[in-house]
Formats: structure tokens, C-alpha cells, sequence
């Protein structure tokens, strides 16, 4: 009889269990051990926020199946045929011997067991400022099941009154939400210039503007220098500018950082970025030992280099593909990443695919193009709600590079359909004509994404001289005096204006009101509306009337990122 | 000076004013008109179905701007420069003379004009059943303005006990649906065998169910044979089986027919499905006249046939790309149609992309394979919502030939995946390590879409042995005696269950357990569960221990169309 196989995954957390599973069909006779250092397994880490907000209240949902099971160990056992060992250490992976070190956290007693096929699954560790009084009582993170109890019962408890969140990425504006719901007068305190670096700054701008809506103060371009303490409990912190904000609680969430302390004491290849190193296969520069999950570097499938993408959907796919090349050979192959991500943001959501400008940019992208489009994603009689999409494209194919869109309205599906645009290696002229699921209560006729594409044919055609915000605003700034026009009717401009120093001529009435424009034909006119549909027609019915400087600011009012006058 | 071109539209609904709207950007000085035989402009035609159940109540939103401003004459000639006449019926296309000859339909003026373009967007007919009855008083369709404000009529007088709606199309279901919410006992009546021909069988039938659960009757495999009234009212509808029910009301809506009268009478070449026939560039056989909207055929851009497509969405996209060709000389063109089209039914949406099962059989495409899954579209802490999909493939390739959904989920995002998976052209392995938005609020770590691949990939692959609910049913209808394996945990036996003679073994159990399953190891075992995928589990262990005929009943008990027991 064959000897049967034994495959053993560190780690029970999202890309682990996933890899034993996806082994386990495969294999029906193999040996599968997960060895689990917390007491839980398989928890929904990507939940926590909404555990910590409130959005439910029975911890069990974050650990169970569909059905309500708890992934426990007996169930594993049973359910899954896999022995899954919590409160279990690796302490040590020896690679000639194909042997693993462990610990059992609750007996302390150690244990050496054999493998053939080995799977990390580490994830990673959340990143702690250096700075002094990190260790005080008070400051925690949002990273592991025994955080988000600690968090649930801060808001159970409902003691604590002032709180800051470190780091404006995905999970402290995710964090930032949760205390808030929690009732706690909360400060989002960002190194960066901006919140959630997936975005370009103005998107993540018009974030920063909602979130402020929502009573919670945001602080960008400063870092903390010091938690302050008394007594060991945490009473404040001090920021770069002297500034100290009193605070009974802080969340770090500055990012992680690949937990790869096995992989590398055995000698395993790790990448530039710090993640190990793994082919297509997932598989590390030890063939017997796969990698998976937030340890590992992933192939940015656009650029060809490879990033830290520690993404809960793409640690699940890498341990379906680890596992069944563990369980039945190397087979299947993991793509990589496009580095896809959304957040929720109060009422608003904020999701990127691809490369953002400033991404491109740093790349070394020299040729892109952009465009930003703002609209409802559903008619007004179905009370469709805003969109704002910047799109980055390669100038000269159309070749879409990347997406990024905000807003209240149905983001995720936008992401998914530019997600998708990507995979299939689509360009804006592919788009432009493309059929997608229409009705009233789904889309617009021409659904955002599509006339997204529109108006990045009609720019790269050269028909529309399109202006970012940014752009104008620097204007302004250097005291350029650009002709600024804002094409609304009467009442929209009382109800909402820029007041920059625009004049309100209504397109209706634009034909006929020409003269007031500027009399010398070359100065530069800008044209706006809410969204810049109307800015786009006026700026044709210009240029047709001899104006050669015409531009239209995209994304019209909806997309300024700055105060307005009303 | 160089003449000015006179660009004639002839329909003033959808696919006309778009194209009218591109050729005026493109070309600022052509004389463009629009010749509307009806008194509205721009009607949001697929709106009509909200407005008449209640969704909102001003019926200028479905002619208004997204800043409110009605798109009648005034505006189209102010804010786009294009001469729009309403109530202007065109009786002829002289294409020799390049003249069309018009009649007010108010004054009884006529009038002929000159074109240099033609843009014909006549839309399409309803369709009404030949039978006697037709044109007693109560007896309407939804298709026009006119119809909306009949039925918002009834909806406000609140009279109206009992309607009946001839066809379980599209607009058939949204008008069941807004006239079951004006609170009146209705009936749908359908000549095939099922609701919405774009979903197969059972698809559908999961639709009627929820349909019918919500207290609206559904009558199929039965179409009406006369119209019944007293003194030109309509009182009822007499079946094909002899049966007469009761009515005040009938909405027929059984399909539309191209209004192409005047294209044929000038001798423009018409379609073997009798639409206008364009070539990309959505132009007729007359050089100077093009077409757009429901009056053409389309062509299928998987199959490679022409076809009839009447949906909005498309309408405009062809409007585009003739308003520019028509301005600007051909220069771009409309790649066709894959089909894709949503409607929402009560809690549920119904969409689909591709080709259905029973539409690729039609095709001859004999060598597909398919795929039923069944799961949340989030995870149960945020309160995921069912969908059950229906992936059709190329069984060689594993391209992708369509994909239907259904259920309370989000349906629409599901859909608009596949069509741009398909406009990509991608195949199942492409699809596998999908990189799509994932958060909690949005999607599952394993998105549906990506789930739905995995399946297929395991059936490819040959490691799951699928069978659909409509075999096993029929099976069973044959006195087959498969045995039929439940491996759910006993509480959701308790609340739900088949009934077909299933015995009940819970995954977890199923290892200690195998001594209840049948002796003899070539004895047909189908497997199921909730959706399945324990389901799978439970065939994969049954395979291991020697069982050689395990198949796994696709989508479980959350696909099954028939009754069930409990």
C-alpha cells in the first residue's frame, strides 16, 4: 500500500484552512494537520470592523459556516476529515528533515512532526509605530479575533469617550466607522498627505470630506511621535507639529508587514518586499514547501513586479491553488494580483482596481491618460446615488491600466466590471460599446462605467480638453485668471456654488449670451456644470464660436474636492 | 461657405435623441431635427413599470434632465441646438429626392423636408394576440406614454379588482409587479411553459415561485384565446383550456414587432427577422440612411447571427455611433449584442448575459457543458442575500457562453461580471483566480462569480459528477432509484426539506456513517445539501471509500424548482 502523505499548513486563519480543504478533495488519504497558534480558526478577519460596529452581534457569526456551524476543530475533524491543532506554535521548520517544530500554548508541552508537503500560512504582523508608550494599556490594533473582542467591549461597555485611529488606510477608516457607531469621539491621524493611498489624492479627498461629514476628525500630514500615558493606561499622543490630543483609546493600523520569521530562520527565499518568495505554482524556493496568504509576495499582473497584496479574497485563492499543487502536484498556477480592494466608509465606498495615477506615475507609466466622470448610478426616479470614477488608461492603445471610483452609489460593481475590463485586456474602445445588464432599478441606460469610457474616447479623440479640479485649483493658486464657467440653472447655483470667481451662464441660454464671454478668442475658458455633461456641450458650443482655449473641469462640481462657497 | 448639412431623425424615445445629440457635438453647424410622432420627448420608457407602481409619483421625471429639466422642444433647442418637433408623424422617406414628407398630427399640416442624413428610430409595434376581444375598452399595453398614464390612472383611482397580463416576458413581470403594488389581484398568463425566455426552465421557475409567493398568480403552457366583454368593456379572458377568469384590466405584453413601414415602403432592406438591416456602422442598405434602436437587427457578437435586441441600453449606444457616422462620415462602428438584460421581479432580479442552455442547443452548439450554483452573495453577518447562477461553457475551451442569475442577491453586479468576462472573451481558467473587490458589505471572500468558475472547473476537470435538479426529478419521474443523500445537520432538515425520498446523513457524521449508504458500490448516489457544497464533500468522501456512481445534485435544495415537502 502507498504510504500515505502528510501535508501540514501553518496557519488557520483565511489562506490556510482554504489550502487544506481545496488538499483534502484532492487527497482523500492524506494526512492534513493544521497547526493554529490563536484559539480560533478560520475567522472572518475581515469582519471584525462590523463585529466592532455593531453592524451584528453574535461573535459565532465571524467563526461559523453558512449554516451556523462553528469551524472548530471537530469540525474540521469531522466535516473535513483535516486535524486542526489551535493554540499550536511552530517554533521551528527543519527542511532536510522535513520536520516541524511545535508548542502547545495551553500545555507548553513541544512536539516534532513529519511532512511531505508543507504550507505557511503566517500572515502578517500589524505594523507599531516606534515611538515611546506603544506598550501602554489602551493602545491595540484591529488584527486578531482577541482585538475585535477587545474593541466589541469597548463599545458594550460604552466607557470610553475619545479615541484616535493611526493610519488612514483601509482598516483605520474601516476602524474610524466602527468607533464611531460605537458612539466615540474619534480622530483619524494620517502620516500622508491623504486617506486610502489606493486613491488619487482628489478622490480620496472627496472620502476625507464624507467621513468629516460624519463628525469624525481626520488629520492628514502627521504622524504620531508619542503615545502619552499615566500609569501605564494611555491618556493621549503627541503628533510631528507638538500638537497632543487626549485619548483613552488608539488603533494602529499602519499596515502589516509579511509575517515570514519561519520561512526565513529555515533558510526560505524572502522577496525585496520582505514577503517569500514563491513561483506561479505558490510553491517557495523550497519545492517541498508552499507559501500562501499575507507572507507571500504576489505578481502584479499589469506591471510584471511583484507587491504586498494582503487581500482576504486573494488569500483564499492562493490556498486553493498551494493546496491542490501540495495534494496532487504542481497543476495549477496563481495568476497574481490587480490589486482590486473596496472599503465601506459610512455611506459611501471606496474601491480601486489596477494602477491609480500616482502609482503609474511612480512606476515609470510615462504615456497615461485620466479622466474623471461623475454621475448617479441609477435614474433620479429610482433614486440613483453619486458615483465619482477616475480612469487611467495607456494613450496610445486605450489600454484601460486602472479604475478607481468613490461615492455612495453602487461602487463595487463598478470596480468589478474595470476588474474585469482588465483581466479580459480590454481598452476604452472595447468598452465604449459594451453590453451590460439595464434596467431602472440596476443602472442608467448608459451606465456610469460605459459613459466613463465615452468621455475617455471623446479626450483621447481630442474633442474634449478635459481639466482636473486639481489642475484648476493650482491655477487659482499661481493666479492664473482662467475665464472659469459654470453652465447650471439659477437655482442650482444658488443652492450649490464654488464660488471661485465663475460666471453663471446656463447652456440653454449660452447660444444666445455669447457675447458675454471673453472678448479675445485665445483666452482660456473653463467650463463646468454639476457633473460636466453640460460643461462638455457648452465647450463645444464655444469652440464652434471661435474660443480656441476651451476646457471642460472633469467631474464638474461633484467632483471638487475642495470648500466650496455653498 | 460650404453648406450646411441637414441631419433629419426620424423617433424622438431613445436611440433618436442620442444620435441626434452625438451628431450635434460633432458637427456645431448642421440642421438637425428630430420628427416625433408622439407629444413626448426622450421618454424613460423602461421606467414606465415605477412610475405606474408607485415608485415615485412626478411624471415629469421620466422626461427630465438629472437636474429636473424637461427634455421638450424648448430644451433641445436651447441646450443642444436641434430642432425637435413633437406630434410630427413622417408618412414618407423619399430617397431619391432625399426627402421625407410629414404631418402634423395636431393641425394636419403637411410638409416635406430635405435631408443629406437619415437616421431612422422608429422603435418597435407591441405585439397583439389575434383574437377577438382586442379592442374592447381595457385592453392596453405598456409601451407608450400615453399607456403609463392609462395605468397610473388606475393605479390612482384604486378601482380595479382584478387585471391580467398576456405574457411572462420582461415587461410582462415589471407590469405584474407595479400592478400587484397598485394593490390588484393579478394574473399572469404565458403561452410557453415558463416566465422570461432569457433564463432556462429552471430558472424561471425559482422566478414564478417567488412570484407567486407573493400573492401574484402565474398561468403558463396557456395563452388566451379571446378577450371578453359587455358593451365594449372588457369583463375577461377566455384560455386556451377553456377556462374564463375574471378581469377589468389586460396588459398585453407578448413581445414587440421592428416598426420598420416606412423603411420598407421607401425600399430599404429589411432583415429575415424583419428588422432594418445595418451594417456596423449602422447603416441601411441607402448610404444616406441609417437605424438605430428597436426598428434593426443586431448582430450577436457570440453566435455570429443576427437577432432582435430591443433593449434601451443598446438603443443609445447605436444612437452614438450613427449620430457621429451620420455627422462625421463612418468612422465607428457597434460590434453587436451578447444579449444581456436584468429586470426585477418583487425581492428578486432576474438577469442574464450570453446564451442560455436551451438557446445554445437551439444554436447547435452541441458540445457545452453547464453549471448550476447556489450561494450568498455576502456573508451571512452582513446579511448576504441568495443567488443561484447558471454557467453555460464551451466544454472544450471552457469559454464562456452566458450566464444566467436569479434571487434576492445582487444580481445585477453578477451579470454585468459575466458580460465583461465574456466581452473579454475569457474562459472558466481565466475566471478561476478572478481579482474582484472584496470586503464583507460587498461580496463573499470568494465571490459567487469566482465560486460559480470553481464548480465548473471541478466539473471540467471531472472531480465533480453534477447532476441538475430537472435530472433528478425526471429520474425520479421515471421510477429510477437513485439514492438521494441529504447531508445537512438535522435542524435545517427539521425547517426544509425535498421529500423525495432522501435519507438524512449530516456531512460531520457521514465518515462514522458510511454503513447506511447502499451496499452495492455501482448504485447511483446524488448528493445534496442546502447549496451543495457540502454537497460535494460529502460525494468526494463517498467516492473514496469505493462508491463509484456519487453525483452531487447542483445548487442543492436552494436551486430545486419543484415543490418541496417542507
Amino acid at each position: 500500500m502507498e504510504q500515505k502523505k502528510r501535508i501540514i499548513v501553518i496557519g488557520g486563519s483565511a489562506a490556510g484552512p482554504k489550502a487544506a480543504a481545496k488538499a483534502r478533495r484532492l487527497d482523500y488519504h492524506a494526512d492534513i494537520v493544521i497547526l493554529q497558534k490563536d484559539p480560533d480558526l478560520s475567522m472572518a478577519s475581515c469582519g471584525y470592523p462590523y463585529y466592532v460596529g455593531g453592524y451584528f452581534d453574535d461573535r459565532n457569526m465571524l467563526l461559523c459556516t453558512g449554516t451556523g456551524v462553528t469551524r472548530n476543530p471537530l469540525f474540521y475533524l469531522n466535516a473535513k476529515g483535516i486535524e486542526a491543532r489551535t493554540n499550536t506554535e511552530v517554533t521551528a521548520i527543519e527542511r532536510k528533515a522535513r520536520i516541524v517544530a511545535c508548542t502547545n500554548l495551553l500545555t507548553g508541552e513541544t512536539e516534532t512532526l513529519g511532512y511531505d508537503k508543507l504550507i505557511i500560512a503566517t500572515g502578517a504582523i500589524p505594523r507599531i509605530p516606534p515611538v515611546p508608550g506603544a506598550d501602554l494599556d489602551g493602545v491595540t490594533t484591529l488584527q486578531s479575533m482577541k482585538d475585535a473582542d477587545f474593541l466589541r467591549k469597548v463599545r458594550d461597555e460604552g466607557k470610553i469617550k475619545k479615541a484616535v485611529v493611526i493610519g488612514g488606510g483601509l482598516i483605520g477608516i474601516e476602524t474610524c466607522e466602527a468607533l464611531q457607531l460605537a458612539g466615540i469621539d474619534i480622530t483619524v491621524i494620517e502620516l500622508l498627505p491623504q486617506l486610502l493611498t489606493f486613491l488619487d489624492w482628489e478622490l480620496a479627498k472627496l472620502v476625507e470630506n464624507h467621513v468629516k461629514g460624519k463628525s469624525a476628525n481626520i488629520i492628514t500630514d502627521n504622524g504620531i511621535i508619542e503615545f502619552l500615558g499615566n500609569e501605564g493606561t494611555l491618556t493621549g499622543v503627541k503628533l510631528q507639529n507638538g500638537a497632543e490630543l487626549d485619548c483613552e483609546l488608539a488603533v494602529v493600523a499602519i499596515g502589516v508587514t509579511p509575517n515570514v520569521r519561519l520561512a526565513k530562520e529555515t533558510g526560505i527565499k524572502i522577496g525585496e518586499l520582505g514577503g517569500i518568495e514563491v513561483n506561479e505554482y505558490m510553491q517557495t524556493s523550497d519545492e517541498n514547501i508552499y507559501a500562501v496568504g499575507d507572507c507571500v509576495e504576489s505578481l502584479n499582473r499589469i506591471t510584471g513586479r511583484k507587491v504586498l497584496a494582503p487581500y482576504g479574497d486573494l488569500a483564499n485563492l492562493q490556498g486553493r491553488v498551494a493546496g491542490e499543487n501540495a495534494a496532487a502536484g504542481n497543476s495549477v498556477t496563481f495568476p497574481g494580483t490587480i490589486q482590486t480592494g473596496i472599503c465601506k466608509v459610512f455611506d459611501y465606498a471606496a474601491g480601486s482596481t489596477g494602477l491609480s495615477e500616482t502609482m503609474a506615475h511612480r512606476l515609470g507609466y510615462n504615456d497615461i491618460i485620466t479622466v474623471v466622470n461623475a454621475s448617479p448610478d441609477k435614474p433620479g426616479f429610482m433614486e440613483g446615488l453619486l458615483l465619482v470614477t477616475k480612469l487611467v488608461a495607456d494613450r496610445k492603445t486605450g489600454k484601460v491600466l486602472g479604475a478607481q471610483c468613490v461615492g455612495p452609489g453602487n461602487v463595487s460593481k463598478q470596480i468589478a466590471q474595470w476588474a474585469m475590463a482588465i483581466q479580459g485586456g480590454l481598452c476604452v474602445e472595447d468598452i465604449v460599446n459594451s453590453d451590460l445588464p439595464y434596467a431602472p432599478p440596476f443602472s442608467l441606460a448608459i451606465d456610469h462605467f460605459i459613459a466613463t469610457a465615452h468621455i475617455m474616447q471623446n479626450k483621447m479623440k481630442g474633442r474634449m480638453k478635459g481639466i482636473s479640479t486639481v489642475q484648476v485649483k493650482k491655477k487659482l493658486e499661481n493666479h492664473e485668471t482662467p475665464f472659469l464657467l459654470d453652465v447650471r440653472g439659477p437655482d442650482e447655483y444658488e443652492a450649490t456654488r464654488l464660488g471661485i470667481g465663475e460666471a453663471l451662464i446656463p447652456l440653454g441660454a449660452l447660444r444666445k449670451r455669447l457675447h458675454e464671454l471673453p472678448e479675445d478668442k485665445e483666452r482660456e475658458i473653463i467650463c463646468f456644470c454639476k457633473i460636466s455633461l453640460r460643461g462638455y456641450e457648452a465647450a463645444l458650443v464655444l469652440e464652434a464660436n471661435g474660443w480656441k482655449n476651451v476646457k471642460v473641469m472633469e467631474g464638474g462640481i461633484m467632483a471638487w474636492p475642495y470648500t466650496r462657497e455653498k
